[in-house]
């Protein structure tokens, strides 16, 4: 029983969720990720991952809702463990105290619909959507985190069905594929790879609507047919 | 700031780390998961993932390799980390502290090689391997976690070549198969897709030696090549 040896004493902790925030501006072609100010120390005035520390009595999800709930109205959000950073020194307040008390970070995932995501300001806290190639300096270990994060959502692309939450309901291929340009950038596939593979796996629906943008040729809407998807659900399979 | 607030004060917490060490007997095609008895309250007498709690200065890798490193010998044990269940009420010993001391597990997961790993048996602790349709009631939530791992198991498997960690050497197609009937159930695929999609992705090459089993025609062996899988690592694939 290792705690009870005085050479080797446990750690005490408290426990941190940091929730990273994903969204695409498809206008813009922005993969974007939503920060906050810190008001307090340490990190004063910088910008971190939403987060906050574990109450009494609260699971990790509720606290990463509710702080979430804090800074962002959206729809159906869904947040998905991502990994827990708890190695010591990982936050400069483990020093200050004298019980010697370490800061765990359990990070949340979620990827949301830009237009739909209202951000809640109240005058002080400083909330924005950054683009992932324009970032200032983050607060802690929160630039790894988000890497991390980023490696999970480009991952998670690739084999489930997550952008069509955030596509709207009828897009063309071409709205499409400028998504996964945005996020997992513009080397991933060429066009009429990208658009044959997405067509054999059977759930994309052509609407039978055109639309026109710009000059060009008239493009089909389609529509991500969830009933389509669902017996492929649990088979392996890629995207692009 | 939520923790100022007297109305909700911060949880405290040990951190735990459980691992869910998984192998293949694949003699007897039997997945397994290594166990190991309790000593101490709470649960004891029960069976458990094997896991410790963090120290202080250590970190939660260390720490999972610290208690594996008493338990088990094995070559190359890389472990990954799984997920972390925090909620409250997971562990009785949180109503036994009048601190109200929570206990967080972040649960590690590895596959080793079955031939190689030797169990580290010091007379009084109980250490086994149990195949996963045979198991013991476990202590805590760790069935919740083990089936977490599994789930994370039969998924890597289908994506990543981590099977020839654990096959020998040289094997036969019919092995690998096999392997893969073990991991994952035996409707996953038929042998003859099994064996067109594997061959097509390029990183098996035939040896050129033929071995002879019992009845049937001699079978070739197949080597695993990680120079050709290694400009496949980053393309998302599937394998069965």
């Amino acid at each position: 029983m290792p705690g009870k040896h005085p050479d080797h004493p446990l750690a005490d902790f408290k426990v941190g969720i940091d929730n990273v925030i994903f969204s695409v501006d498809t206008e813009q072609h922005r993969l974007l990720v939503l920060l906050v100010m810190r008001h307090e120390d340490p990190f004063i005035g910088q910008w971190s991952l939403p987060g906050t520390l574990v109450r009494q009595g609260e699971s990790l999800e509720t606290a990463s809702y509710r702080v979430l709930s804090e800074k962002i109205r959206v729809n159906n959000l869904y947040v998905e463990q991502l990994y827990s950073f708890g190695g010591p020194k990982r936050d400069p307040r483990e020093a200050e105290h004298a019980y010697n008390v370490r800061y765990l970070s359990v990070s949340y995932f979620a990827l949301v619909r830009f237009a739909e995501a209202e951000l809640i300001a109240d005058g002080v806290s400083g909330i924005a959507w950054y683009p992932l190639n324009q970032l200032p300096e983050l607060a802690f270990d929160h630039e790894e985190i988000l890497t991390y994060g980023t490696l999970r959502l480009r991952n998670k692309v690739k084999y489930s069905p997550v952008v069509f939450d955030i596509l709207p309901e009828m897009f063309t291929l071409s709205d499409l594929y400028q998504l996964y340009i945005t996020i997992l950038g513009d080397d991933f596939s060429d066009y009429s790879n990208f658009r044959t593979r997405l067509l054999k796996l059977g759930f994309l629906k052509d609407t039978g609507i055109k639309t026109s943008r710009g000059a060009g040729r008239p493009a089909s809407l389609y529509r991500f047919e969830a009933d389509a998807f669902e017996p492929l659900k649990d088979k392996p399979m890629v995207f692009v």
